[in-house]
């Protein structure tokens, strides 16, 4: 018998970081609702045809795709097979696959149940997504992601609300140096105009989207190795380095970047951060970043990313608007805005900062020492009175010895024992004890209700 | 392009169908902790090993599995997969698979931490798993399960305390009806000694095991099938036709079957009976039911069912004790005792008796009416005060018909509206409208808070 071992890249949550989690789910799940989000929650599994061609030739790969059951060989493709051609052969021993995102998912939601959603529809999804990807540091095969999506909506009102919630969240989770930066896939669009190459807008926003982590000589490389030549570098490195406030590189598209794309691009980033200023923001700064571009192709306005500062970390959210969901599975034109809370990430930073509240951990408020069968059943019946004030309590399941008893109420990190012999069963003065400062007390059997509660 | 669809046996659940899992959950959830059980989760993928030879022949076949990532056939069983032995070839194109039940990961769990586990470890466990059944009416491929165990406490209060979570749990769910089924292994062993067929034990539990949907007729028969001969037969009947109150089956056992296994189960039975009772329940009955023998192969102790009666369903919980979760992992004699919530079938019941509270369905609490720019501005402002105290609300993103808006707010079942144009921006007296009653009042911003929260 071997010794067993989990799947690399996935992990177990005992009760300390079950805690945690539900803290930052929770957290986010409370603002989403705020706001008017409602749950959707979809099956791991999909077909696999749902998920195929949507990330592209190296997210394909990372899918993980189920053996179909029972005599798979039978229906395989025996020609690939025999040919060793992986790929080929997969679609015929597989027909579902765990889900890669919840965005897909979210998209064949809204095409079923088009005849009874309500436009604009407003839903978010906290669920764990998979992928192949190698395992390493803070990247797991098993994660989850923390989506909210207006859909059916093309006000920029949208969008304000979704930076008020990246703000209101972090905020609420007491991050300090938050940074959400704004960009807008148009004024990207724009640059492409300006240099000549709007047919290769992939190309140019796949390369500006490395900036932050290879600089302007990296995305010179970039460029150079996709064909762009110099002149048209050399205007996209001018357009890297402007600099300012806000309003300043408005400014500076605005009068180079002659193209209506650009402008429409620079007039949306206005209204969006004008309807954000109406009620201003708590802790976060927005930021206009033109050096922003998102790799995902689907982006068609506004794209944004939060970043912490000081935290050693890339970006914790992401999102953007997008102009055709669900057009892929057949239904054209439903404009929608979403976003998306990395909360492993945000885990990591609030576990190095220690930002976690000490009181997350649920656990048992109160635990009865057992003396034995006779104490026992006066504690059962004095817990039982407790749990109906909804106090968490357990009575220890053994007269055992007290080191043993009081070492499981120290593991669990339960903050008050009661000690009740005979004597206390007599008089009804039972004795509490602190486990944190030792301290004993006497109290009476009907005040535990109100120190408990 | 094809309409997408679901896998066969899922489901997506939209925001009226998660308010009412969450509601369950939620409840089952609250009275675990309040007995000192703490959250665990597992992930969806377990080795192929961990999971295989855990659940039988039939079970094994069920267990959904990963197809390796990459060029999976390089590494493939060549020899199976030309002579179609699907099964021996699927070890070599699958290491990793679905969860089949949260028992066995727990159980892996607690071997892979045993050195930093307090014992007695109280975990409950609320997760999705995965089964290949054939679909069909309340048979899903993903399913949740809510389990809760002890593990490294032999005391019978344990069994006690799951007894008054049962109740506790569905008395808080206000179903009527419900009995909890327990019986005890022990005295199924004595009945194999009774007759003479100790090394038998597994025919005969899964034989009566089918009582209470074949009757004596069906198990005499099963029983024949299985080479029990007439005599043995006779003695199962008159076994299985005991009837009385639990005094009296209790005496007819003591009185029938002379083993120590027998005479063990029946004083275990006295004791959590006996615990049980210095609390009593609160709506559920407590029945011995000698026919109870629970399929499964591990359980050695005491065994639990619960039914809702005129339900039309069987049960709808079960659990028992066992002496070795661990021992297939390489860690002998650890004994526990744990139970599962069928939240599927408690769903279907509440569904037609209609028990979700009417508020169970999150929902934003007022809309605010769009008219224009302004008084968009104004909204906004006012809907970030209302948030602030906690109010879920939302300012319909576009200033279209009035009809449009309203349909939105129906359908979404908001209660409240906001009607708030130029004169009402002028006055601070807001028109507040009910859309229930179709009533529209006159309010004060600063009494909106008070009115909402």
């Amino acid at each position: 018998m071997s010794k067993p071992s989990l799947p690399k890249g996935t992990r177990d949550f005992g009760p300390a970081d079950m805690a945690k989690r539900n803290y930052i789910f929770g957290t986010i799940k409370t603002v989403f609702e705020k706001y008017g989000f409602m749950p959707l929650e979809t099956p791991a599994m999909e077909s696999l045809q749902t998920l195929t061609g949507k990330y592209g030739e190296e997210g394909d790969q990372l899918i993980f795709k189920l053996l179909n059951n029972g005599d798979f060989l039978a229906k395989s493709d025996k020609e690939a097979i025999a040919l060793g051609d992986s790929k080929k052969a997969s679609f015929s021993l597989s027909k579902k696959a765990l889900r890669y995102d919840l965005t897909v998912p979210f998209a064949r939601f809204v095409v079923m149940n088009r005849s009874d959603i309500a436009m604009p529809f407003k839903r978010y999804q906290i669920q764990p997504v998979w992928r192949g990807d190698r395992p390493g540091k803070g990247r797991y095969q098993e994660f989850y992601q923390c989506d909210a999506d207006v859909v059916g909506s093309a006000s920029l009102l949208n969008e304000a609300d979704l930076v008020r919630i990246f703000d209101e969240v972090l905020t609420s989770l007491k991050l300090e140096g938050v940074v959400i930066k704004l960009n807008n896939r148009k004024i990207l669009s724009g640059l492409a105009q300006w240099i000549g190459k709007e047919d290769d807008l992939t190309n140019l926003t796949v390369s500006i989207d490395k900036f932050d982590k290879v600089g302007v000589e990296g995305v010179e490389k970039e460029l150079t190795i996709r064909g762009f030549t110099e002149l048209e570098i050399d205007k996209v490195k001018r357009f890297l380095s402007v600099t300012g406030s806000i309003e300043d590189k408005l400014n500076w598209i605005s009068e180079n970047l002659d193209s209506s794309e650009a402008k429409k691009g620079v007039e949306e980033i206005r209204e969006i951060i004008g309807k954000v200023n109406i009620t201003g923001l708590q802790a976060a700064a927005l930021e206009l970043d033109l050096t922003l571009a998102r790799g995902l192709n689907y982006y068609t306005g506004a794209i944004f990313e939060v970043i912490v500062k000081e935290s050693g970390m890339g970006s914790v959210c992401g999102g953007g608007r997008y102009d055709d969901l669900t057009g892929v599975f057949g239904w054209q034109g439903v404009s929608g805005v979403g976003i998306s809370f990395g909360a492993e990430r945000i885990m990591d930073i609030m576990n190095e900062r220690e930002l976690f509240p000490l009181d997350t951990a649920v656990t048992t408020q109160l635990m009865f020492v057992n003396f034995g069968a006779e104490e026992e059943n006066y504690c059962v019946k004095l817990a039982a009175e407790l749990r109906n004030q909804g106090i968490k309590t357990e009575v220890y399941p053994e007269s055992t010895k007290m080191k043993k008893q009081m070492s499981y109420a120290n593991a669990k990190n339960i903050p008050y024992v009661l000690l009740i012999g005979s004597q206390e069963m007599k008089s009804g003065e039972l004795t509490l004890k602190n486990l944190d400062s030792g301290e004993q007390t006497k109290v009476k059997k009907e005040s535990l209700f109100s120190l408990f509660s």
